[in-house]
């Protein structure tokens, strides 16, 4: 530096300088860890992005899509805050299917990917002294983003015992005059749990008797395969006023292509009155927006996949959560509470008892690393300590051989008996 | 609403609600405020986008560089956060090359455009009682996220009787002991002017005897046609740490791929030092991110694009800048105080005193786009009122036209002599 020279900048202390408090600082963190000398290849199991396996690529029509809205350089403009009107039309119809009215383009908002659409949401929100309801386990950007606009955390618990359903008698006494909403991430991330019509409805009661909102983060809809369908918390909009975030990233594997939407579900028009919707457009407006020919080939990608793409998929994300699930039953010192029938995850826990020289989830997650060349995202970053987040979108022999590493390491660790 | 039922969410108040506030609101509004029974067509010279024009369309190097990325599928993943690493070293070669040092990938960040860009670097900046210095004339989205990042504006002016030079005692007598950063845009938006050299490097003088760092909005980079060459501020970054954004939207024209950057031009180290470096890093972590595809189209685009492109559009700016200077010396109650040498606009000044039913540059732009279906943008929107900020990236023939109405509107509202 310039001989002690005094500089009047100073970094924004809202903002995490440390990289190993999000998932993508600590994923790195861990394939870094590996032993170089490793020859086997890494089994990545801590990531949400299966779209470097060549059995996850996308859909035909979804790339070709693309490609004519590019070859048309009808669309290198700048696109309008909101988005363009066919793409907005064409998600409002998409989400209508499932839901029992139907949304209008003024609905939507497209944003670069289900990131900004959460980004936007706590921006919003975040009147001084106001507070949101965090799920643990969830998703950590919510945490970073609630504490980059100054926004008070409070987390209620999701149960393992109870189908990793939300306790609701918590989300009752943690809520005051100054919670703005609830979050809940459904199909489940980090859970790989589907709520039940039924328990989304009870959400939806209790929210509206707490007079807040509920933020539904639906990013993995459609990914299910277990008894529980898909149901929208859309479906609950005239309760409750709902503000849906999703993307395209998971269902078509398309993170890359950043195309996310803000969708207010909220028939009776809460929303509006209040002016959150104003204030959502009015936090687009000084924001940057998804490519514009990504946006202009949304309506051939929503409309015109084939069936077979989304059963070919889902067919393989479910053979891979059987093996793990049942790799796991195999394994002493971990254990999965529920099976998983949605997303890309489970969660396991750790016996950390049954185990001689592992000290928490951190500790495991990085030895596995080294010594096995498998990445695994310790349950801490997802607000569980101790607990492993555990990704079976992959390939059924990436998987099978991911947890026979997994096995082979808890074997070697485990404490000796007596 | 449910009977009156007070729900406890309020919008943020640090986001304004009024679309009018804003380039892209007011621009809608003027459209929206045409005649709809005018045959003729809109001449659109608002804009700081002419990629709708046949003859601005982008170069096909860059079209098939993003169809080849896209159709490889080897870019549908996510990107970590600070963009993939063969973009960034493109753009730090491509800078390097009209620095007199040479930037490393480390020090490029890859942003969704130079929004983004700007978005990051002012919530980085914004500890808490911090204030910025920004242009007057400037770009009102420095305004926008200034006020949602909680960072106090203060301005300075831009001298017309001095080519829109700084003016340099008015930043010494705002900046104190809170003071970070001073933001410039080179070349100039709103005023098409292009900085020499001598007044660049007085700007990095004063920054540094102020202690502060200088924002040098380089999104225009390279757009220039007048005797001043293009300097980048980098050039002085040894006398004083600069944050270079630019992007590749406006000299490739091609806004809506969004891709930009942030670029810490700074050979002595002063921003990794203070940890800036790091707070950026930070905030891309918990932001999304351009789309990977046309990040990994980004070094063909930078290295590949043939001279003659750039030649070519430079040619129809520099000769449509000329039309409307000269038509504005036929118009007597407007007047241009310097000939534009670069960006994409220029800045002329309402003598309101000559007109007869005009109260005010919105009254202006409203009437005019209503009358003559000439779109406009309002000084008061760049911090001058009473000024219009004129787009001279248009074909020949709109920009005669578009003049040809502006000057038919003026003498129908002139005040008659006595």
């Amino acid at each position: 530096m310039d001989n002690g020279k005094v500089w009047g900048f100073k970094p924004n202390a809202n903002i995490s300088l440390d990289s190993s408090s999000t998932i993508r600082g600590i994923l790195g963190m861990l394939m870094d860890s590996r032993d170089h000398k490793e020859e086997r290849p890494v089994i990545p199991l801590g990531h949400g992005d299966p779209s470097s396996f060549p059995i996850f690529r996308t859909s035909q029509v979804a790339e070709d899509a693309v490609a004519e809205a590019l070859r048309s350089a009808n669309f290198n403009s700048y696109s309008p805050s909101i988005g363009i009107l066919p793409a907005r039309r064409a998600v409002a119809d998409y989400l209508s299917r499932d839901l029992p009215y139907k949304l209008s383009p003024d609905d939507v908002f497209l944003t670069i990917g289900c990131i900004q659409a959460i980004e936007t949401t706590l921006a919003v929100l975040a009147r001084p002294g106001a507070n949101i309801l965090l799920p643990r386990p969830g998703f950590p950007l919510y945490e970073s983003r609630a504490a980059f606009s100054n926004l008070e955390i409070r987390h209620f618990d999701l149960l393992p015992e109870n189908n990793w359903e939300v306790d609701l008698d918590a989300v009752e006494a943690l809520a005051d005059e100054n919670t703005t909403a609830i979050v809940i991430i459904n199909p489940g991330n980090p859970c790989g749990n589907v709520f039940k019509y039924e328990h989304l409805k009870k959400i939806a009661e209790t929210a509206k008797k707490l007079g807040i909102l509920i933020i539904s983060d639906e990013v993995y809809g459609h990914l299910t395969f277990g008894s529980n369908p898909f149901v929208p918390m859309g479906v609950f909009g005239s309760i409750v006023p709902v503000i849906t975030v999703g993307s395209i990233s998971k269902r078509w594997i398309v993170p890359g292509w950043r195309i996310g939407w803000i969708v207010i579900t909220d028939p009776k028009g809460v929303l509006k009155e209040t002016k959150i919707v104003d204030c959502i457009k009015g936090c687009l407006n000084i924001s940057t927006d998804p490519a514009t020919f990504i946006q202009a080939a949304i309506p051939k990608i929503l409309e015109k996949t084939k069936k077979d793409f989304f059963s070919n998929i889902l067919a393989i994300v479910e053979e891979s959560a059987e093996i793990c699930y049942n790799e796991i039953k195999e394994i002493d010192c971990i254990s999965c509470p529920h099976k998983p029938e949605g997303s890309m995850f489970l969660m396991a826990k750790i016996n950390e008892s049954l185990l001689e020289d592992i000290i928490d989830d951190m500790d495991f997650c990085f030895k596995l690393a080294k010594e096995e060349s498998v990445i695994i995202l310790p349950g801490t970053l997802v607000g569980l300590k101790n607990w492993l987040r555990i990704t079976f979108a992959l390939d059924q022999s990436s998987a099978r051989e991911g947890m026979g590493r997994v096995k082979a390491f808890c074997k070697r660790h485990a404490k000796q008996l007596q």
